[in-house]
């Protein structure tokens, strides 16, 4: 006999051994009913699983988070299963469980949504047999033996650390996987699932391996859960930049460029150009100095920040003239080389370089995504070379500067994860322990004095030291970093940065890598899908727009319009000679803000009428006021309009 | 006997065969005295030479120009048998004159000044001998094995197209060298030589073959044209860019980034920001639209281009993920791909876009030079969509911008060639003789009516249009082009460039490809060369500085700076305890142009005084009346500071 004590802190006793599924039955049967797991001791099992010592147990049912991980979890070899009846002896890859689904990787012909519904169809027969899964424990070789038609599998079998431990294998009819687990109890306990899309992949995202076809899906304990997920999903793809940017003209990709390359057509130039130009004067009056280096540079300067050691498989390479040469991944050993060109007094300090920056990164083709993931990106990139005393003045502005740049341009939902070192952990740092403590103290006041959200990481600072990132998620939920504030205590030394001290005695100077804004085509990802694409007033490539009624007010039109432009307005004017709603309508889809309709009324009278994106409308307002109005939210940066600061 | 024509008509007879030499005594003992070779029916020849037939000849003394280029020549001969004295047997390339002197390539270890000193010490040894030089013609055979040891002169040799005809040697002393000649007659008549500097070549200017050591110099016939000549060259020498613009701080070069990749430090940063947006705010005003692409794509794209296949030498170009790249050496099919994303009807053209461009040139590393050769730099690129019938106006347009722009910079000295066609040369040309004539009415009628100054050159448009060059020369007189406009009438074809016309029938445009300040490291560097590093007042990276007496003005001080920054004047401060001698001494050597000093007086009464770098001075300004003085400076965008301007 032993002792199961529930969460509730009952004890029970059952003859040894005992399942999970024996436990929930004894409960009551509609926890039998929805039990998919069993929480031993803190460990999740599956509910087959046969107990046989005094144990803390919890029964999962359908209403836990974890339970969702283990339904999508065995959702995706329940794909696997339907890939193997449909492409018989198919390579499979690796499958898990993601936030909000899961997927799986084959080595298969591309997928279309024909065949996403041919599998799906195939999956819900696989639920309908309702196959129990099982679990089998085997050895080293008789794993081997199971997966020998897998190279991949054998791949990740024999990168096993010790041989002599059991391997666990989950079964479903025919099927079998090789498998950590846990997994629902059978394969009828699946009762909504989906299918979502497939992409290209490497085998482990390298680009040296095979080719994979990787399939996304999602699964619910309901199908009301499951439509609300869908719908959501929907909503967010209307979102999704890669989508809304093309749509409104922001950017194109074309095949003959090659992927991670998007090309801003004319309304993602002119956002960029009204971003940069912003962070721009913003650091020119903070005291920054611009510099304007070389994209390439030969490997020696790689070699002296550890790029070409280190970083070189990320890097696109070429030779030129015998040369190894490199296109640059980041901007500190061009502006450090700027620094060292003169020599410098404790007095010059703090220097700040700024540059508007042209990075590249060769990743895979298959992680590209939209202005988000890209082969080559542009970072308000930045140094400041200060002294010690100095650091914690300039991180103060570090930090106020990218709070006003991002407030200025309403990204929202944004959050910082502050990154430590562990003093228990001194391999993977830099040996300088008092710069460490003494800098992380500094961050971490700053960090309070601004009342900024953030949280703490310990042991995930860099190699050089502690770091700041300010975090935000996609349209998706997905979690990116935008902006990064990094000290350094290692590139000072490799690059020989001095400065002479009040006693003339050559000394090291601090270092902090920083943005203002981030990358700008990533900001401008952000933007659209937080705006919907209805940009703020201000950022908005196109603000304006005058529409004629009539075709005799065309010369009153364009004196507006001029007006506009005069002020700096980027407005454009339409005098074809389709209806006003026709007019309306095309503004409206491209979100330009301000709608100025004129007509007779407004040229006798001397006024304009209004429309903006919400719909509100706003008639006879004189010219002359709307013009001082305009000016106005283009010198607050208005990230709204409401026209009822319009007198009337 | 045959007779001799005189340059004046005289006839004179002589005793055939008759020498230059000869000829020159029977002049005059000036003449004879004078005398280096020999015009025979407008061929110049050694002075030494047989006269055999009838001629209209010509004696050349040291008062021609063509003597002075023979002269130039005799000297490389000079000096490449002073570098076989100092090393035996080296291997000579190619020597040749060229404006202002010459050079010789040889396959010698690098020379210093050291070297150049010995080698000119013993090039007058052997002027000092007075070598008589010889001409010998020889059989190709007999060339080959007087060259055995000479393998850039055997090569040479080599290419001659028919091994028929003699080759002709010249001589003097033990040195000999094939050449064609003419010559002096000998090594005592070159009265005043220098050499000049020396850099690495490769052989042909081609990095694949070797190395060479390329050594410059000078000869005249007289020490006081040649004194006079040094003279010049070092003040050119003080206003060259790659001198001054490293001197005053706008760029560096760093071995390890490498060649013709030059880092512009904060200056020169400022300077071009300066310069881009001026540029990029006059397109706009002219209807221009921006993009931002890619700097790399795939081959693809160059091949649709032609670029691949006909320029892939000059372009960097590597591997990344099994695809061929290409680092882009022009915008135009960027550009062109944003245009072809969408569908564009007759009434959307012309469609203007603009491109601050970083483009890519692999060029040999010997040709690189300061900021105007150089292999990465930033095209004020864009290219006009149009009709046919839109081409003269657009043109105009584009002219009026290049003008407009130049002038507002202040660049000087500038001239116009206008490339044609050869309509007898038609196979050079792409097939469209209407499309030929009638654009280079328009362009000819639009450069008349501009009243600009231009020579045409036939025969000399690229193979897809006409084109129209601007031109200036260097602080050395070397001609460059710095803005192109160009028209196309090949690419829109190859891209499928179409619009739909008033017909609903598809329709190709014509294109027009131009810049409006070109590139904007060379037009910095035109800059710095024509203004000395003085820059005018509304381009100065540094506008203003504002110095004090003593340390009790600080406050004032730091008030009539910040009025200024809010004002948008680049304007620093200088409150260091040195004396304001040592202040103003500094800042003229940075060339700042408004040097505002403030003491006590100007205190009491809110003024300043104010010093320019002509050395104007101008005391007790109202400090008002001065900061609105120098508000219409900028605005103006003043290329010069008449302080005269200022009431007392």
């Amino acid at each position: 006999m032993i002792t199961l004590t529930l969460p509730d802190g009952n004890k029970k006793e059952f003859e040894s051994p005992v399942t999970g599924r024996t436990v929930a039955e004894s409960i009551s049967s509609r926890t039998a009913k929805t039990a998919i797991a069993i929480d031993v001791d803190g460990q999740i099992r599956d509910l087959n699983t046969a107990l046989e010592t005094d144990s803390q147990v919890r029964i999962l049912t359908t209403r836990d988070v974890q339970a969702l991980d283990i339904l999508r979890h065995s959702t995706a070899h329940l794909l696997a299963q339907a890939v193997q009846r449909v492409y018989p002896g198919a390579h499979l890859g690796l499958g898990t469980s993601i936030e909000d689904g899961f997927y799986y990787d084959f080595e298969i012909p591309p997928v279309d949504r024909e065949m996403l519904d041919k599998l799906e169809k195939i999956m819900q027969e696989i639920v309908e047999e309702d196959l129990a899964v099982k679990r089998e424990a085997v050895s080293y070789e008789k794993a081997h033996e199971m997966v020998k038609n897998q190279p991949f599998k054998i791949e990740v079998l024999d990168e096993l650390e010790n041989k002599q431990e059991t391997v666990s294998f989950y079964r479903q009819g025919t099927f079998y996987d090789m498998c950590r687990g846990p997994h629902i109890p059978s394969t009828g306990k699946i009762p909504a699932f989906k299918l979502l899309k497939s992409g290209a992949v490497y085998w482990r995202g390298n680009a040296k391996n095979p080719p994979m076809q990787r399939i996304y899906g999602t699964a619910f304990f309901d199908q009301k859960a499951m439509k609300l997920y869908l719908k959501q999903l929907e909503e967010r793809e209307q979102r999704d930049h890669n989508r809304l940017g093309r749509q409104l003209g922001y950017f194109i990709t074309v095949p003959e460029v090659g992927q991670g390359l998007p090309l801003l057509a004319p309304k993602g130039a002119k956002l960029k150009m009204i971003l940069q130009r912003f962070v721009e004067d913003e650091e020119e009056k903070r005291g920054y100095q611009f510099t304007m280096t070389p994209l390439l540079a030969k490997s020696d300067l790689y070699m002296i920040s550890g790029h070409w050691q280190h970083y070189r498989d990320d890097m696109f390479t070429l030779e030129a003239y015998g040369e190894e040469m490199g296109l640059r991944p980041m901007t500190c050993p061009y502006q450090f080389m700027i620094y060292k060109s003169t020599r410098h007094s404790y007095r010059d300090l703090p220097i700040r370089y700024a540059e508007t920056s042209t990075l590249f990164r060769n990743e895979a083709s298959g992680e590209m995504h939209g202005l988000i993931r890209v082969r080559q990106f542009t970072l308000a990139d930045g140094h400041i070379i200060c002294r010690p005393d100095q650091l914690e003045d300039e991180f103060q502005k570090t930090l106020d500067l990218l709070v006003y740049i991002t407030e200025s341009i309403g990204l929202t939902g944004i959050w910082y994860r502050f990154s430590k070192w562990d003093p228990a952990n001194k391999g993977k740092y830099i040996d300088n322990p008092e710069a460490w403590e003494n800098s992380q103290i500094v961050l971490k006041r700053c960090l309070d004095n601004s009342g900024l959200e953030y949280v703490e990481a310990m042991d995930e600072a860099a190699f050089y030291g502690p770091k700041l990132d300010m975090q935000i998620r996609n349209v998706y939920g997905k979690e990116d970093t935008i902006i990064t504030i990094q000290f350094d205590f290692a590139l000072p030394e490799r690059f020989d940065m001095t400065y002479v001290d009040e006693n003339n005695q050559m000394q090291r100077p601090f270092i902090i890598h920083r943005s203002s804004i981030g990358c700008y085509e990533r900001t401008i990802a952000f933007l659209l899908e937080q705006y919907a694409g209805k940009l703020p007033f201000w950022l908005s490539p196109e603000q304006a727009v005058v529409m004629t009624i009539t075709s005799e007010i065309d010369d009153y039109a364009r004196q507006v319009h001029d007006k506009l432009r005069e002020r700096g307005i980027r407005a454009k004017i339409d005098l074809r000679s389709d209806t006003i709603n026709r007019k309306v309508r095309d503004a409206q889809k491209e979100y330009i803000p301000l709608m100025i309709t004129v007509g007779q009324k407004e040229q006798d009278n001397s006024t304009v009428a209004l429309r903006i994106l919400d719909g509100t409308v706003k008639y006879g307002i004189g010219l002359d006021a709307f013009l001082e109005y305009v000016s106005t939210l283009q010198a607050k940066r208005a990230l709204k309009i409401d026209l009822s600061e319009l007198g009337v």
